[in-house]
């Protein structure tokens, strides 16, 4: 029987972060990273992996059985061993790796942050959701916040001493957050305003890990418009407190219930009352009317956050799967299926076997590859002091986060579910860990904006700014990067992967040219099925980087595993996933309109 | 809120039985069905659909919270509600819709069982499991049991008064049923043997519904070959009986613990002990080293009532999703997105949600069709006295059970998480029905041969019947079918799945080929997709068949919605599925072997 335990790819990460990416010497020319190193990068690793392991990845299926429970009186409690790991990780630092050191924080580059939230979301994802959204939370407050005790918040935030959490869902408004109907209405007090409203699905809306929780709730003031527009954001303490972050009196936002779910059970997903029996005071964040505008900028990290989740419980799943199917013995080898007598086998020597564990390695690989690469490019925005620069690099993180969010939850969940397969009867049954992945991933494609939304953003609206100046840039780098690799001598792999580009550009131009005719049901329709095959591209093209990358470093490491396999995992994706895309690119420009019939779903 | 009630497409059925396939009149010319007519089958469709409805629905959320209970003794109780749905169902004769009336069943036609079974499974697929192991272990009993209590035992389980179950799998003996080391030891007593070992996994293991339960259990006598034609088949009561019926003695076959899992909560999966602490006699059933054979017999029938479960839980997810699309008003018409003042609108208003809407009911009403058409084949072939009729009728059923347990569980599950997706934020939680239909319906990838092993008895034994003989006949009959669509008129859609056709049978031999050249881990390494493939074409030639007779029918009953929704199916599928099923095509012929490599997985 299989010891299914929980494992990283640490070799993977070392290859990606620096053979491929360079990420050490691109992070070395940025002045706050300046003192870090390549060795640095390695041990923080090393002991994120060690925590992941020791730490987190034993309270993940007991916390899925217990669940959280709730007192009926605005307390939730969460699993049995979540305490002692949070101060695990609040000691050292993990919280917030890519946080400021002067605020608590440990100051890292947010790839390597990307890169413990893998390990970590992958060892206990509903553990970690607390984390995220604390951090979150936190960076709005530091960037726009009251000045006097925005950073004293920050901090305790930061250290994980305070949590976080956003606040826009309500029973009538999901996906539609303009429809919000929660109302904060101003007092004597500059700044202060007293809500009233009722907010669902908010994730950590009580949890027993902090002694403060700062709730970021979107409500509408009086006379304030309709729509996204209307609202303002404010800062709704669970405790309130003082200058010095001394706790007070206990605000009126309370839980009233915690939801039976799915999965990720061990994060709490509360229905937050607020006002009501006791008034409910909250202080205003930015301007009003800037509710929407700020709430964005946690919403867009938190966008990449979820990819990195997706893909984390990918990694995961992968590496259950293939350590299962490497201890599991049963059934003999094909090429000896008529003897009676031949010895049974681990299973990963059946050729199933191995197309799945192959489908599966090939994502979580080019996944952790094209999420790095984005992170580095969320590092350089960050640093740059040229405008020109940062725009160009907001920009291409603008028009990716919604394809990397939509991918890579859709994928990580497909992974999932076939590292269920893998196992067989045992992966269905609770006592081995891949069915929990499966129902922890799935909230992915729904939350922070469900895939859905996601496309619309793309499709609607990224595509369209500066007349597809996003898209433009991005596809010449791409171009240049397959021409490049072609030069290298991956002439077969780069030229099909091109012609899926060319076909991705061709499917662009037709959903722009339906817009133009006014067919906006007709190319809106078609937003997921491009979101995926953009999505599948950018994998495509991570493959030949790896494989061209790998194929530099077999001149001198020779035929190391990981090395071949990225040579294999190229081949795999042009003749396995690469067809898919080509033929969702052929899906989009069939003009289909046989779903808008109204006769349909009557 | 929706009020998401459980519903049955009926008007479908209709459509599908009496208008598409004329089931009315080809079981007229079947002499057990000839008193039938079509009023007797829609109102024993009715009845069926109110029971569904009103008996098992309603337990199935509760029953799924609340699970099986075991008592440490051998004993397990089903939840609260089974009890009571059992009598009722027993009573009305419903547990045996298409066993003989004269042992206690309804004497129906297997193809009015299976729209009984999407009906009652799609509202309890857990309840509906103790069911449907009941009646296929009753039919090797009629068939091969002992002669002189066979029709006894066979009518105590028609009737719902016993219960049974089939024991294959042992912990090291899942898809490898060869494996299995359960002993069995004759005694004095002629056809009585002593069983000794664990089997697990075993569905409705113990059980409160029934005052006894037959398991039908694999196992090895003395001096028996290896693999599986080395294995006997047991008739093991949990209570002895007598000649009569009479129940005695408690025979040593007990369950030892129950499974917690990730679904089908409300269906006990049990680890069951024979012998041990207490003799456990078990009764041969047919001849020493048939027990495969036999087991087949009631494997078979079980594939068929496994992509039956995936349709059904297709369908229901479908209902549940459109319903609540039309019911949940969130966001404003696309069309005014920029207008504050546009009223919010229905989400099936949404295109994206139409595109979702529009997967899942080509999906579950293709399948419906297919499923119908198989299980008329099913009914003809017992019917039949003419031995070639029976072998060609046979043959097609053998080729086509594997394809449809795969696509049929591997597309229901599609279409559940795809009605997850509609719901939003409220499809993941318990409140609402459809993430129950995911966790339940993943169970059918796995159990009576996980989809891998369906594709490997596709590729590796049924294609290769008399040299492909099923493939071609089945080829023949799909290209004259295509051939008179594109006569009538659907000439587009007809030509573009004749050229998946084409290219389905250009991968068989693709893999033949590959076979002959022994590579045969690359051949086997595209069972599955090439199952995939096949599963999909035969989807396609059911959507250009029902639009092909809704047209004929709008001639005279004008353009009703189902009969516009099949042109609409039709055109959907070419737009956005078969793609799919010409990209799966390309890469079966790939000669791709990147995942055989053994470097991998290392």
């Amino acid at each position: 029987m299989s010891t299914t335990s929980f494992s990283v790819d640490l070799r993977d990460l070392h290859f990606v972060l620096f053979d491929q990416l360079a990420a050490h010497e691109q992070l070395a020319a940025i002045p706050r990273f300046a003192e870090l190193d390549r060795e640095v990068y390695e041990a923080t690793l090393a002991e994120g992996e060690r925590l992941a392991r020791e730490v987190l990845a034993p309270i993940n299926a007991p916390g899925d059985l217990e669940g959280c429970s709730f007192d009926g009186q605005g307390n939730v409690t969460t699993p049995k061993g979540y305490r002692e790991a949070w101060e695990v990780l609040r000691e050292g630092g993990w919280l917030a790796p890519s946080a400021p050191s002067e605020l608590g924080g440990s100051g890292l580059p947010f790839a390597v942050h990307v890169c413990l939230s893998e390990m970590l979301c992958g060892a206990c994802m509903a553990f970690m959701m607390y984390a995220g959204l604390t951090v979150g939370a936190a960076r709005v407050i530091l960037g726009h916040g009251p000045e006097a005790t925005r950073e004293m918040i920050a901090r305790k935030m930061f250290t994980g001493e305070w949590g976080g959490t956003m606040c826009l869902t309500e029973a009538g408004a999901g996906s539609s957050v303009g429809d919000n109907r929660c109302r904060a209405t101003p007092t004597d007090e500059p700044g202060v305003y007293l809500l009233e409203g009722e907010k669902i699905f908010i994730s950590g809306g009580d949890q027993d890990l902090t002694t403060n929780i700062v709730h970021l709730v979107l409500a509408r003031t009086p006379n304030a418009g309709k729509g996204t527009k209307g609202l303002s954001l404010f800062m709704v303490p669970k405790y309130e407190f003082d200058a010095g972050g001394a706790l007070g009196a206990r605000n009126g936002a309370k839980v009233l219930r915690i939801e039976e779910k799915m999965g990720i059970h061990g994060s709490s997903t509360c229905v937050l009352g607020l006002g009501g029996d006791q008034p409910c005071r909250g202080v205003l964040i930015g301007q009003e009317n800037q509710g929407i505008e700020l709430m964005f900028l946690m919403m867009n990290e938190a966008r990449i956050g979820v990819a990195v989740q997706g893909h984390a419980i990918a990694a995961a799943a992968y590496n259950y799967a293939r350590g299962y199917a490497r201890e599991r013995i049963q059934g003999q080898s094909i090429r000896e299926a008529r003897s009676q007598d031949a010895p049974s086998v681990p299973i990963v020597q059946h050729p199933d076997v191995r197309r799945m564990l192959m489908t599966q390695k090939v994502y979580a690989e080019a996944m952790r590859s094209l999420l790095l690469r984005m992170a580095l490019v969320v590092d350089r925005e960050h640093a740059t002091d040229d405008p020109a620069e940062r725009e160009r690099l907001r920009g291409r993180v603008d028009l990716l986060t919604p394809i990397l969010k939509a991918t890579c939850t859709d994928v990580g969940f497909e992974v999932a579910v076939g590292a269920v397969q893998v196992y067989g009867g045992y992966g269905y049954i609770g006592e081995y860990p891949v069915e929990q992945l499966v129902r922890d991933v799935k909230i992915c494609s729904i939350y922070e904006g469900t895939n859905g939304i996601q496309a619309m953003d793309l499709v609607g609206r990224k595509l369209r700014i500066g007349g597809g100046a996003l898209f433009i840039d991005w596809m010449q780098e791409a171009q240049g990067r397959l021409a490049a690799a072609t030069e290298a001598g991956l002439a077969g792999p780069a030229e099909a992967i091109g012609k899926a580009v060319q076909l991705l550009a061709a499917s662009a131009m037709h959903l722009a040219g339906l817009g133009k005719a006014r067919k906006v049901e007709a190319a809106m329709m078609q937003a997921v099925p491009f979101t995926r095959m953009f999505g599948l591209v950018l994998l495509g093209i991570e493959c030949v980087e790896q494989a061209l990358v790998a194929a530099r470093l077999r001149q001198t490491r020779g035929d190391e595993p990981l090395l071949v396999g990225k040579q294999r995992n190229l081949e795999f994706f042009v003749a396995a996933i690469l067809p898919q895309a080509i033929a969702l690119g052929k899906s989009i420009q069939s003009n289909d309109e046989s779903a808008l019939d109204p006769a349909l779903f009557a």
